[in-house]
């Protein structure tokens, strides 16, 4: 019986619309937003791709001027050169050490023009967090006009989030780095926020993003995100202990941390000069343990990460970087077995020089 | 072990990318086409968006003048609307009675700077199936660089297709109208032919749709269709039969039949006089026969089709046209109930008058 499509009149097509309607209603009291405040889309590049694009488009007497770093994930920078290549400005507000923007650049860079300021909450290769109330600071003190995008897509279900207190107009979200399947996102655009969809058609979701809406997508989105907001309270000391005990080893071991102190605790990258990325993530996988280099979305290029430069780690340390990623499910005991693993495999690597 | 992310370079990586090429194999074997000539998409609106606006973007030389008609989905007509604003001149070619265009109006409209032909195969409201084949032809003798982009929505898995035969060079597809869960679509490009991507970032699908790969959500598209295609040479006759076991009982009940008779079997749209569509709607639904009035993706909006306005189909019938899909799990049996509810509530009415 829930096969329906939600803009059907009869009643399979209200029993899908309720799946999909009582879905969303789930979500935005997690979120504490108001339902027809969220879009759902394919997943966070499309909804970072929406919005940054959507909001221009739409608002072309607030600027042509942006603002944001040279360590966003690939879906907003790519988008950023490709606003830059049809006429806007972009300013890239250099980030320091720890991943944090340089917040008084930020504020001395907005101008009458500046339209956008977009920066991600927690960045996907370093956990590092910034502080959206700085942001929302600076900008009040500059020109209220501008609007704030935040890409939150590493802080859904690990971090607390509080859209209103941070004063963001458009927020990006992934369902699958919550474990919900692949191919849902969602973007929050506050209410009175004007934008331009991105997918026209059928005027699904109040014309913003057309399409057959998909209740089970968003169900698991919704039974994901419970899930995840029930446990945070549990989960987060588990996952401070597993940080410090990875991190504690790695340093043992020679290696150095790139994730700032303040970060996430979800994320800890580090280096082991001495080690290949790509030689440790593969003598890793042989115990079946699973790390990364640089993010998935550009590791196939094999290029250096594009956020450690920014953050100017000198590149003899960033091209060996790897990133340890945990998720809720992650216990001390498995991070011990880990931690093993590192020392074999250390200890291999200097039996064989 | 199939949690991965096809972008990582370990095993579990790996598994997840073995699972999205495999499937994109299975799906490009039947279509007989090659792997690298499809883009996973959301669905068939971003399908099509893609391929409308990419193809334009990409291709500015190749002029600013698309043909197409009015009886098009509204992904497409918005689309249209959309490049229309931006600078595109479109002329919507006249459909008949049976719906099909104007097959000498679209040669002759073709021009030096006829940038795209955009049509639908298989009309989603009343089956009309165009020949692909004329189109291409007429391309060849005015333009040969025109492109020809194909809505191939409710062609796939119920009616033959051959993409190389049809001359298509962008071909957008749907997985939930084969039984695929809603959320995941198929835009064909022919090797060759440039596009722009709708959604920039990590630079995943060669570049031409970013964003983390669902290696479930094309499995099970592969599935649909090959369980589709597989049945397809016995579901046909069924639904041949089904369709006329409906057409006659319509008929009988002094309905008139507004698909035309070389129309896909699978929809049958009719129009009841003394009936209006929802009112016949839901007193078919109490029945459990659920039967649709125009596009869902339109039938909140309560308007009048516009695929029958494009027909000139007269108001007075068209207001009052319900659609009867089948699928290919539809059986004469289920008709036979179904003719037997007809003829029940047009009994009841007929008394309550």
């Amino acid at each position: 019986m829930l096969f329906g499509n939600p803009g059907s009149l009869h009643k399979m097509g209200r029993i899908a619309e309720q799946l999909w309607e009582n879905s969303l209603n789930d979500i935005s009291r997690i979120l504490r937003v108001s339902a027809d405040e969220l879009i759902v889309t394919s997943g966070g590049t499309e909804s970072i791709n929406t919005s940054l694009t959507g909001y221009l488009h739409a608002n072309p007497r607030n600027g042509k001027h942006i603002i944001s770093t040279r360590a966003e994930h690939k879906a907003s920078l790519e988008t950023l050169l490709r606003l830059e290549k049809s006429g806007y400005e972009v300013s890239y507000v250099d980030v320091d050490r720890s991943g944090q923007p340089d917040y008084s650049a930020i504020e001395d860079l907005i101008r009458e023009d500046t339209a956008l300021i977009t920066l991600t909450h927690v960045n996907n290769e370093t956990g590092a967090m910034l502080s959206p109330k700085r942001i929302a600071d600076a900008r009040r003190r500059k020109n209220p006009r501008t609007a704030i995008h935040l890409d939150c897509v590493q802080t859904l279900g690990k971090c607390p989030i509080d859209l209103r207190e941070w004063g963001a107009d458009m927020v990006s979200f992934s369902g699958h780095k919550i474990h919900c399947v692949k191919g849902v996102g969602l973007l929050y655009i506050k209410k009175g926020t004007r934008i331009e969809p991105l997918i026209v058609g059928g005027g699904q979701q109040r014309g913003m993003r057309s399409g057959t809406e998909s209740p089970w997508l968003i169900r698991a989105f919704a039974v994901a995100l419970t899930d995840a907001i029930d446990n945070m309270k549990e989960s987060l000391p588990v996952i401070y202990e597993c940080r410090r005990l990875l991190c504690d080893r790695i340093v043992g071991l020679d290696g150095i941390i790139l994730s700032p102190t303040d970060a996430s605790p979800y994320i800890v990258n580090a280096s082991f000069g001495r080690f290949q990325s790509e030689t440790l993530l593969h003598a890793m996988e042989t115990h079946d343990v699973f790390i990364s280099t640089i993010s998935a979305c550009t590791s196939k290029k094999k290029k250096m990460s594009h956020v450690l430069s920014a953050m100017r780690v000198p590149d003899s340390v960033a091209r060996n970087a790897v990133r340890f990623s945990f998720s809720r499910f992650t216990t001390t005991a498995e991070i011990s077995e880990v931690t093993r693993v590192l020392d074999r495999i250390t200890e291999e690597y200097s039996l064989m020089k």
